[in-house]
């Protein structure tokens, strides 16, 4: 059955409004023709539907529902040998050769007669009636003929008469999320930078008076940084040294102090009243907040102290810091979850979760999933998903592909995806090719950020602005999900710490900054123009109808993105070279962009608002990336 | 964990001697390093067999064992964190940067001395050596870099130690059949037909007399259509007229009269007697007799009056005969598998297979497989090779893809396949690629029949004798199980009923023939030669190493075969192409074959002898059908 992920252990995932098509391969031993149903039910609705499968060829049957709750569907296929259809094609071949049909034709007669009798009144009566038609020969009735009798009867001998046994497929499961898992366009940014004078701490306040300014750039969520108190032992100091200088603020990530840990807010950014004022104004505006839950410690935390069961002691006494040899993180403590207390610990976890989203959170983006154990999370997205299913979880488990994909089978509802690492054609159409039309695609929705604070791509380091506006275009466009760092992005902050490192200079992770929001070339503009074009276009809110387009010429990627109904139509064409212009034809398919073969059609970018009159499959491209690097059309019939 | 077939719901199949090459994704949650063995063992023994498997690459890993036991094997993957191989990677990480390193050792030489505190003698000896070593610092011990030592410590501590949980996958099965499941030269005749005189009925002593001529010929089975009685109400005449003249034999499989059922020998063939003698005979000929089961009954079967209840009754009162509409089979009654004596039915059944067991057969060909219920297959086959392993089941399920593809599932150990129809480069080199390419070659292995006796193909009633020659090479060298259906086949028989059909005029399913087996240009010695080639060379003993080699003309198809160590290579080149010569330029992947890029190498036909000097992957071939269509090379280092 299609889809089915590992014999329906994992589900597969949708969003609310989602239609899933349903394949099975149908067969039975002997000749018998067959009939064949998608069942579906939602988790709190004990009956199932049924709607009939169509023989697409062979023994290849289809069907679809469309789910309308948040939530556990259930869903699988049910088959049976149809006493009807194979009598009739029995009756069929025979009054071919005008061999004499009585036998046969009181045989069916009387099979619809049994049925009638164990019957209910309307049922009975058109069974009876059918029957009748039977005795009337001499051959098949015509009124057998009709397609709509046909799955009548078939209907009414499944469930009234005795034939063959029907065999139900395991049930699989399909998780529906919201909108906003497969589609949204993220902004991440530290708020103790959100300050408006410089060397001062940002406050949930600043950040607060900064969220119209995000909404009106039509994005959808705002990721934090951890937002807890910060440990005092083992500070990391600017560019990560090793000791902070007394006033440096210290990784968000090395949660818990005396003031406390994962459940209070930095008392320098604010009060908890200040969290619950700033999510329900990001509502006002349609913007979600989403935190960063990093399952870690300070060795300041509180819960070192009142838990050291839940830490990994080493034979000198000390508690085992994180370590990814040859570093030592001294300012983080792991949890061991395989502790004793195991148990107590999970729960914990789980109520940190449960206190966030007490407060509004419904999405969390998830630090270093892959280091903690994957029972752990498949259980705790279940119990959470369970009494919340609108919630959304974001995996940060930037690993090899493996536990990455593992990660999303188990419950995660977006992963972060190699984007940052794929910069030339043949890498993006492999690996967008791979996860968008493979099994991968019915489990695992990637989140494509050309930056974050830990991560400042070479592309980026060495392409200066066209890099940065071309990566923004291939990441809005590519992903149905999509994120940058900002304001550094928009500010095309390029400054790295070395020649061979991806760490930004500076990096906010561990000072504070004070950003020019208003430089008079940053990129907002074209971040704003790019968040609105996904919006207003159905081709982009999903990953499933991308394609590659073919355009002779290595350094230019063209693919395109329909809608459901293919009468939206996306054509991004990118210059991937950031130093110099690039010309090629396009090489369209256009049967899979349902544009006529002969005739013209217009292509406006959506970007600049030009507007193109193209005919046929083969139309000239030039761009300049020191203007634009990147085409966005918008494919119309003329 | 490949192979695997369907979670393991079904086994794989290999033949005694094989190996079975075991591939395992093994990954976990956080950052240990693993290790990981493959189980196995026979079915007879309770205890596993570990051996260690190698990463292959990032979370790719490999083992492998070789089957010597007929039956049913487990085999299964364990893998576990390593203690020692992640903490060994950390020192090293750490000893790169030169931290103290006295804690790391300090706290493995512990873990070592808790394990050797559990352990036995000499094993707790090797233990505590090792932490002595570890307090020996500074760095880590020179011993461990030894790739046997560390073997020993992953071994010792994953038997001793308190290390991280092992994870054991599904237990999945291998069936293992005798190398003939694999294997062999099959030659079906009618025993009716083997008298020496013109309309005297054949005896199996006839067929006796017989066996020298066929063992001579190199084959190893030797098949025969039902040698029960036969049916007398309903009896077909020649070319499957509806009613029979007298003296008419009737069908073979029209099963059963008052002489007795399917565990009865045709009086006119002889006695149960004469049989036992044919086995017998056969075996010291080294041929294997197998006989062909059709579940059926002719109207006149013991079993029609002493068990109606195992027919289906129609409203009419008769017994519904077999149908494939339009037509009809009055000669045939089948089974009602469903009915409510099944359980005294299908043992009936079994007893029927059980009985022919005990006069001696070992290999059974089953007649429309299909057209019974597959869990009745799952469940005999089942219970017959529990019993006898070395049992060998046909299947004859020519019917879609699907239901044939599960009866090898069930376990049948070789299928009849669609060669008859695949006649062009493309359709062989897909069908066949298909079929050895896929999950397919871990339990579906093809037998290729260029004729049956229901079964006179239209490239063998238009293309002569060079089309007979053309398809029994590439029958035999295609597929390391092939047959042919003979005397008709070497004397080149290719009279069909019409036009449009493929039955023979005249078969010999509806009356006897007295066949002249040494007409001067029948093709036995060809057959003959090629049997001699396929036992000479290990290369035609399996189809996993099959690869299509390319050459630039549509009619010359070429194909390569090697053995386990590409030591044996055998090429064929054949000339698809009855009417013309054809000829083209090979273009050898030489790789594959284990050739030398450059240099020389040498091309012997083993059909005529001939012996050519080679180099390179080009190398130029042309065949005159009027000749002979085709070579078969032995390739070979010079």
């Amino acid at each position: 059955m299609f889809p089915e992920i590992e014999g329906g252990r994992y589900a597969i995932k949708r969003t609310l409004g989602e239609q899933i098509c349903v394949e099975a391969d149908v067969f039975a031993d002997r000749a018998d023709l067959l009939c064949a149903v998608l069942k579906y039910r939602h988790e709190s609705v004990p009956t199932w539907t049924e709607v009939p499968m169509r023989n697409i060829n062979e023994d290849r049957w289809s069907g679809s529902f469309r789910v309308t709750n948040l939530g556990t569907y259930f869903y699988t296929v049910k088959a049976w040998p149809s006493a009807f259809r194979s009598w009739a094609h029995r009756i069929q071949g025979k009054a071919e050769v005008a061999v004499d049909l009585s036998s046969e034709l009181a045989e069916f007669g009387l099979l619809l007669q049994q049925a009638a009798a164990s019957a209910s009144r309307p049922d009975a009566e058109c069974l009876s009636h059918w029957a009748e038609l039977c005795q009337s020969g001499p051959g098949l009735p015509s009124e057998f003929n009709d397609e709509s009798i046909r799955a009548d009867i078939d209907r009414l001998l499944a469930r009234y008469g005795r034939c063959g046994t029907a065999a139900d497929y395991n049930a699989l499961r399909v998780t529906v999320d919201p909108v906003l898992a497969r589609f949204g366009a993220w902004y991440q940014l530290f708020p103790r930078s959100c300050a408006t004078q410089p060397k001062a701490h940002g406050t949930l306040g600043d950040l607060e008076r900064l969220l119209p300014r995000l909404a009106d750039m039509s994005f959808d969520v705002v990721y934090l940084p951890p937002i807890h108190p910060i440990g005092r032992s083992g500070r990391k100091g600017r560019n990560n040294s090793l000791t902070a200088h007394a006033g440096e603020p210290g990784s968000p990530w090395a949660i818990g102090a005396s003031e406390g840990g994962h459940k209070s807010v930095h008392p320098e950014l604010g009060t908890l009243d200040d969290f619950r004022a700033l999510v329900a104004r990001a509502r006002q505006l349609k913007l979600e907040i989403a935190l960063d839950v990093a399952l870690q410690c300070s060795p300041d935390h509180p819960y070192v102290t009142q838990h050291p069961e839940w830490f990994r002691r080493r034979p000198d006494g000390t508690i085992q810091c994180a370590e990814s040899p040859p570093y030592r993180y001294e300012d983080v403590f792991p949890f061991d979850f395989d502790c004793v207390a195991w148990r107590p610990l999970w729960d914990e976890l789980k109520s940190i979760f449960v206190f966030w989203i007490e407060q509004g959170v419904r999405v969390f983006r998830v630090d270093n999933p892959h280091t903690k154990p994957f029972a752990f999370w498949e259980w705790l997205l279940a119990e959470l998903k369970r009494q919340w299913p609108e919630l959304i979880f974001l995996s940060e488990g930037l690993t090899r592909p493996n536990p990455m994909i593992h990660l999303a089978r188990v419950g995660f509802s977006q992963s972060y995806d190699y984007f940052p690492w794929r910069t030339a054609k043949a890498e993006l159409t492999d690996y967008y090719t791979s996860l968008n039309h493979s099994d991968l695609k019915e489990f695992l929705r990637p989140s494509l950020w050309p930056n974050t604070p830990q991560l400042l791509p070479p592309i980026l380091q060495h392409g200066g602005r066209p890099a940065f506006m071309m990566r923004v275009i291939l990441a809005a466009t590519l992903g149905a999900t999509y994120g940058i760092y900002g304001p550094a992005y928009e500010l095309c902050e390029d400054r790295a710490t070395g020649p061979n490192s991806v760490a930004y200079l500076n990096s906010e992770q561990y000072e504070l900054k004070c950003w020019n929001w208003d430089t008079p070339d940053n990129l907002s503009t074209l971040v704003t123009r790019l968040n609105q074009i996904r919006r207003a276009n159905p081709a982009l809110h999903g990953n499933s109808r991308l394609r590659f387009q073919t355009l002779a010429n290595e350094h230019i990627i063209a693919y395109s993105k329909t809608d459901e109904h293919k009468t939206n139509r996306i054509l991004t064409v990118v210059n991937l070279d950031p130093q110099h212009t690039q010309s090629g034809w396009t090489s369209l398919d256009l049967a899979e962009l349902n544009l006529p073969s002969g005739g013209a059609y217009t292509a406006q970018d959506l970007l600049t608002g030009t507007k193109y009159l193209w005919e046929g499959n083969r139309n000239y491209v030039r761009l300049d990336p020191q203007l634009c690097p990147a085409h966005v059309f918008l494919l119309e019939c003329a």
